[in-house]
């Protein structure tokens, strides 16, 4: 093996995907000195996609005050890649869950926030931002970020409503008169990765709903009120976004800055490949190594390992998975470019003891399979 | 790879050697069809020792009732090679543990129908017998054994005393007299993977007494009366076969075996590989495969992936152990030929739950390590 690309997700809840290529990097290296490494870590949309971007393009971190779920201020960064007109932004580092903590209320819970981050980066003369919309806190239809931007959106009485899931129940009108005149010069690219519409049984309300604080009673009126926001966005807009898939991702976000803000939803996976440049780092690679914490029937519906295998079987390229373990199903993966695919633990152990030696794990499998390979 | 050797272990409490044999083998054929497989199930002295000689050397297995470990009848079995001299004796199949259940008695338990298998197979003509001892329920010191091959154990007015760990107290002194002629041509081989001695903190009792319900003052009685027999057995044989490692092994069976009845320890293993003829087998092989249900730092004591480790490092043939899972310092077998290890769990989740998926997740993994070679 003279070329090994490793191109790994995170192992979500114990190794970023950084750490996942300096330890399988080590370990090869370990059995082959010779073989040449190249490490892509790569991330889905979620957690860890400023970190990954800065590792495979180079950039710089800013820092910047803005509001968070709750209206208070909270330090948030994001990148500006080496090309000055590049932004990589989470919305999790304004919107997320871990600033509420345990105070989850997703009524009340606003993206404005995330509205602030992209201004700021717009101010800063950046030209394409990829969002990442992992971890949101909110169900507020994207009318945070949208007003941060210059929209307004107004009750029967032409005041401000509440920018939040709560509030959208007074909306009346939107006003777009003074949305920032940039943004339609601005490519914004909201990096998504589930299928789901705004409203209904699969939608922002009654899919993610729950795991953000809302109980039966609020899912329900959250799901009305964005049926609202989206009625009156159609009235305005003459489109009808709430049956875009992955309008109902990170509490409707997308509807207001598609209608208002010119957004596109994209896949994660598929522009993080895209824009750190995959295709030509995997030419002439014996082998790509990627992975994921746990690799099963679901990593189909555009994870990381599937969009790199993807890739790599257009090229005609094996590819190894690790995974740190390997749920229900996870045959079907084959049929996406996996060739082999591997798990970590290494005992019948609870989540919270594998994790102590996940690092271990990793490397003794990696070192194994090398050592095997050469036999 | 042209030649594959499978020499695994049994999976102890989900697959027998022979079954996982046959997994293995399956998935190579499914990968590599042309690849030639030899299956070499192999025990290390305890369970399965009778069933790995038959499918590696042909022959029969005989049935005969005998007296379990509270002398009620019991139907054993045992198997005559096809060299028609050599038998193997499972000590289980009369005085093992499964035999009493949750009616464990070390105190009353005897080894008596151990030694009526012995006589069975030299009633048939055999002059080599291997005896594993796994899981006895027995700390007799072997004077049940013994006794069934014509050895008397005397008390101080001449009578019989009971032949169990209990009855030890009363000996006073044994008679040899009516042993057994044929015993002196019969090579009676003990296999056995411990080192513990007969008596003390390391000994029968201390050691195994408690696992085969031994109270912590029997433990102390059953210590005091094996150290009885073994002066007694010094003042008659002139040796102490006491200090001799493995007589603390199935409640001291080896002891009155030795000084009446000409047995030797031998290590389990070595002697399984030794009368299956593994090393010809071996030869020419371009991979060997080994395992066991865990794998760990205790796998250096005497277990099967070890023992056909040494004998692959000496033949210069790379060994790859697969295992159910692998504990702590499992980078110690290294040292030993094994070149490679790789686990099949492949989740945290509990035994129970492993154990149902224990025959796929063997096969994937095989079948993956068989992708991965041929990449």
């Amino acid at each position: 093996m003279k070329k090994i690309v490793i191109a790994p997700d995170s192992f979500k809840g114990t190794l970023s995907s950084i750490e996942v290529c300096e330890i399988i990097e080590r370990a090869i290296k370990k059995i082959s000195p010779e073989t040449i490494v190249i490490k892509v870590p790569i991330a889905d949309g979620g957690e860890g996609l400023v970190e990954a971007f800065l590792y495979a393009k180079g950039g710089a971190k800013v820092y910047t005050e803005v509001n968070d779920p709750f209206m208070h201020p909270v330090n948030a960064c994001y990148a500006v890649l080496n090309d000055g007109i590049t932004a990589i932004i989470e919305m999790a580092q304004a919107s997320g869950l871990p600033l509420v903590g345990d105070k989850m209320d997703p009524m009340r819970a606003t993206t404005y926030g995330t509205g602030e981050l992209i201004l700021d980066a717009v101010n800063k003369g950046c030209q394409k931002i990829i969002l990442g919309i992992g971890g949101s806190a909110t169900v507020d239809g994207g009318v945070g970020a949208a007003a941060a931007l210059g929209i307004r959106f107004l009750d029967h009485d032409g005041n401000g409503i509440e920018l939040n899931g709560g509030g959208l129940k007074q909306l009346y009108q939107i006003s777009s008169e003074n949305a920032d005149r940039r943004l339609r010069e601005t490519e914004l690219l909201i990096a998504c990765d589930v299928g789901n519409v705004l409203c209904g049984e699969n939608g922002a309300s009654y899919v993610y709903g729950p795991q953000k604080g809302a109980s039966a009673d609020q899912v329900a009126i959250l799901d009305r009120n964005l049926k609202h926001l989206a009625e009156i966005i159609r009235n305005k807009a003459g489109v009808d976004y709430s049956q875009v898939p992955g309008t109902g991702a990170a509490g409707g976000l997308a509807v207001s800055l598609m209608a208002f803000a010119g957004a596109k939803i994209v896949t994660g996976i598929d522009t993080v490949i895209k824009t750190v440049g995959l295709e030509q780092i995997m030419e002439g690679a014996d082998l790509i190594i990627t992975g994921e914490g746990k690799i099963d029937g679901q990593s189909l519906q555009g994870k990381a390992p599937i969009g790199v295998s993807r890739l790599a079987k257009k090229l005609g390229i094996p590819v190894v998975a690790v995974a740190g373990s390997a749920g229900d199903q996870v045959e079907r993966i084959y049929s996406e470019g996996i060739t082999a695919v591997f798990t970590t633990v290494r005992d019948c152990v609870p989540f919270e003891t594998a994790k102590k030696t996940c690092r271990e794990d990793l490397a003794m499998l990696v070192e194994n399979l090398m050592i095997f390979k050469n036999i």
